[in-house]
């Protein structure tokens, strides 16, 4: 087992009882563009050529060390959804959790394909269900639009029929909307840690995991959807990693994205830099930046937030340090 | 860390390598029947209720020792190919590989519902690649049918379309072929023994797993279905497993069961009893009995046929022992 003293950590001795909080793991959250660019419509032809790059950019990162992959999956769970919708005649709709549940499966087995040859280990898929509170208040106010649109008249029919809320979505149909509930907790941590011991690298909570609630002492699937980067930042904390990489479309945080003005932040610092918040867009940068506060708040550690283009550059991305940090 | 004494087994030092060779563990695999019943059509309730009847039937196997669970995929895999190809206009079909892959999801994450609260304990689901070699004669002659019935005219603008073969099945319309290659190994085979030692009940190798082959220093998903039985035997073996026991919907393998004469057969020895195979039905009880003697014959473990309803019973089922067995 390999101690890094090079981390900030002290090494002490008994670290076997939990030795990944000191073994430099690093857990990476690949956006939606490494696996799917805009216009392309989600075979998997595509998205494995399109993995296939990323991965080779951030080659170096994949070779050695820690890691766990954590990836989005908003373009495959409506693929999913208009199948369901559109084959409901002969095959039953699932509920919308067993479809984020197969998602997983789908891009994990293109990741598990296209990372070894690239890495040179193996990858391994593991099914992750993400706690989240019944009571949380998104489930009263669901707002994450999913799946296909439908003119008026279907959209009351599905509310009718299935308690769907659909909202209309600027003049492009009706679409059904569903709560983003807050992530709380890991169900498969202890089993992403024992996989990570066997020397692979550990694919988990796609999606942003299959959003489930503790009731009557059942763990169940609910309709929701959990945002991946925030589900990744507790799935980094719960394994004490000492990295946290957001990966996305642009090399680093600009300040003032909403109006267009495009100064790159260099450093931000939870406790000092929640301001910039406001400025980010609420579906996009902004869970980025909050992920990377709350895993740098309950951790020390470290998070980045860049583009695998620019992932080799020092001068680029937006590192989130703790406010303490020298 | 347990070491079974009274399993035959001569109790050696040095268990730590293999430490899971000794200690008792079963691989269940579980028939269509567990989830899903005659007539019904795969719905999310359907497949929970019969998966939590099943587990209250067999819940003493579930509460103690090491256990992995597989589960065959028919319907579901059915289901979702018909999904594909209804909703193919709007969403673009993913390979049959990927297919049952969500279907590993999509059943795996029922199991992990269902489970804990009859067993005690946690399930984690694993998404398994099993290696099948891209010579296999299965390759040039497909014969296992696959999703939706079509007319001649679109069966053959699929034949021209995308390479499938499709053949004529007993009046119901053309239906898709495909080939079930023998399993050879199943990838995760590690990561299964690494989540054992967690404690965890490991859910692997649904649906026979995802037909993998090897090629140019590549793993890449193929268009085929493995036999659930095989790919569970291919398992067992691998991870050292003393018992193999294998659920279906009849109490016990019959002698000349395709006469419909229903004697029950105790036990069977492979090396012994190869001549009961020619009596049974090929696309049901004979891989299961093959997949069972297979295992014996590997390991010289114990392999068991038999219901959920039957378990209990000492009397029925049938034993899968080594013919040097006393």
């Amino acid at each position: 087992m390999r101690v890094r003293e090079d981390s900030g950590a002290v090494a002490v001795d008994g670290v076997a009882e939990k030795p990944l909080e000191r073994m430099g793991l690093t857990v990476v959250a690949l956006g939606g563009n490494a696996l799917l660019k805009k216009g392309e419509r989600g075979t998997a032809a595509e998205q494995r050529a399109n993995l296939a790059s990323t991965f080779r950019k951030i080659a170096p990162l994949l070779r050695e060390g820690e890691l766990v992959l954590t990836h989005g999956n908003g373009p495959q769970v409506g693929n999913e959804l208009l199948r369901q919708e559109l084959g409901a005649a002969e095959a039953p709709p699932l509920p919308l959790y067993l479809a984020v549940a197969q998602t997983q499966a789908e891009i994990g087995a293109l990741i598990a394909a296209e990372l070894p040859p690239v890495a040179g280990r193996e990858a391994v898929v593991l099914l992750t269900r993400v706690v989240v509170d019944a009571d949380d208040p998104a489930f009263e106010n669901p707002t994450k639009p999913v799946g296909p649109f439908y003119d008026e008249a279907k959209a009351r029919e599905l509310e009718h029929e299935r308690g769907w809320t659909l909202t209309e979505d600027a003049g492009r149909g009706w679409r059904r909307v569903v709560p983003s509930p807050k992530p709380l907790e890991i169900l498969e941590l202890e089993s992403v840690r024992s996989l990570l011991q066997g020397g692979s690298i550990v694919v988990a909570a796609g999606g942003g995991g299959i959003p489930v609630v503790r009731r009557d002492g059942r763990v169940d699937g609910v309709d929701a959807v959990i945002d991946k980067d925030l589900a990744s930042a507790v799935l980094a904390a719960g394994l004490g990693a000492e990295h946290l990489l957001i990966l996305t479309q642009v090399p680093a945080v600009l300040r003032d994205f909403e109006r267009g003005e495009g100064e790159p932040i260099p450093e931000l610092r939870p406790g000092r830099d929640e301001a910039i918040l406001d400025g980010l867009p609420a579906g996009s940068m902004r869970p980025k930046v909050e992920a990377a506060f709350q895993f740098v708040l309950a951790t020390g550690g470290k998070a980045t937030i860049t583009s695998a283009d620019a992932l080799g550059d020092a001068e680029a991305g937006t590192t989130i340090v703790p406010a303490s940090a020298p």
